[in-house]
């Protein structure tokens, strides 16, 4: 009797990014076939000490090109932005945003957009859950010790939005391109 | 009796980028060490049929990466923006501006900002001249027949106006980590 086939289990690497023209949080969690989650990877990189403001993007660019390029990501989940204090922020944080995006997408890898009530939602069950519940449950689920900096904690949580969303569309089957144009 | 030597005339090529989330202006000009400037390209690209945000930003990203390869420039002048209509348009030009940005910079190119009413002031002799009057002038200065969309010319403008703060910085000699850290 031939032993059963067991097929291997997969994991995908996800990227989850809170992009900010400050600080940038970056995060990479694995997650397998099963929906279990590993950390990988976080930082928050810190671009306020950069001489002008365009240095500052490039010092956002190369971060996260250089992260992508050591941990070799697949998907990529970023937090989407519906309001800012005021036109300047806005302004500011859109730039910041952009070139996170275009570090991704330039190394070929899909970007795709959540809002700040999913993220929630997918990390401590409710879509007004507060900073310090989002950190806190970060700990929990990627067995982290120790306190887990803001925007590191925030980049984390849409990477595990992104692989519970990407879980429940391979359940009903959407097709991929549908899947790809519902932003 | 020896010829005397004559310096070669050196030019500088220069990128100009009026960036938006529908259209981004690219222009691309020269300047000799005589302040006199030609026409070496100019587009706009249309980024709205894109089938979501991250791609426009991407292709933005990747159109402009293109023009710099294909036509050398090596200095950039970009519209420095103040006010948005509101925070969500704030946003969205921010991320095609933080795009064009990121793919100047990943090229090694310094960026300069410039407000709006020194680009009008460099091109139309006044901080308050009209889109028109900045098309026209176009036109004029560097020699260019039929009709120029806006885009494009606002975009060859700046590229104009970084071309003559360049030429006053160099002659009252202001060195160049200064001027690099002035913004």
């Amino acid at each position: 009797m031939s032993t059963p086939h067991l097929p291997e289990s997969r994991t995908t690497r996800i990227i989850g990014i809170d992009p900010g023209s400050q600080r940038t949080g970056i995060g990479i969690i694995e997650v397998d076939d099963a929906g279990r989650l590993s950390h990988v990877f976080h930082t928050a990189v810190a671009v306020a000490g950069e001489p002008s403001f365009p240095l500052r993007l490039k010092r956002i660019f190369d971060e996260v090109c250089d992260i992508i390029a050591a941990h070799r990501p697949t998907e990529c989940g970023i937090e989407r932005v519906f309001m800012a204090r005021n036109a300047d922020s806005a302004l500011k944080l859109g730039q910041a945003r952009g070139a996170a995006i275009c570090a991704v997408a330039s190394q070929g890898i899909e970007v795709h957009e959540y809002a700040p009530t999913e993220v929630k939602q997918a990390v401590v069950g409710s879509g007004r859950g507060d900073k310090t519940q989002v950190q806190h449950m970060m700990g929990v689920l990627l067995g982290l010790k120790g306190p887990l900096q803001a925007d590191a904690a925030d980049a984390l949580a849409v990477a595990i939005a992104h692989a519970h969303t990407r879980a429940s569309i391979a359940r009903v089957g959407i097709p991929r391109t549908a899947w790809r144009r519902r932003r």
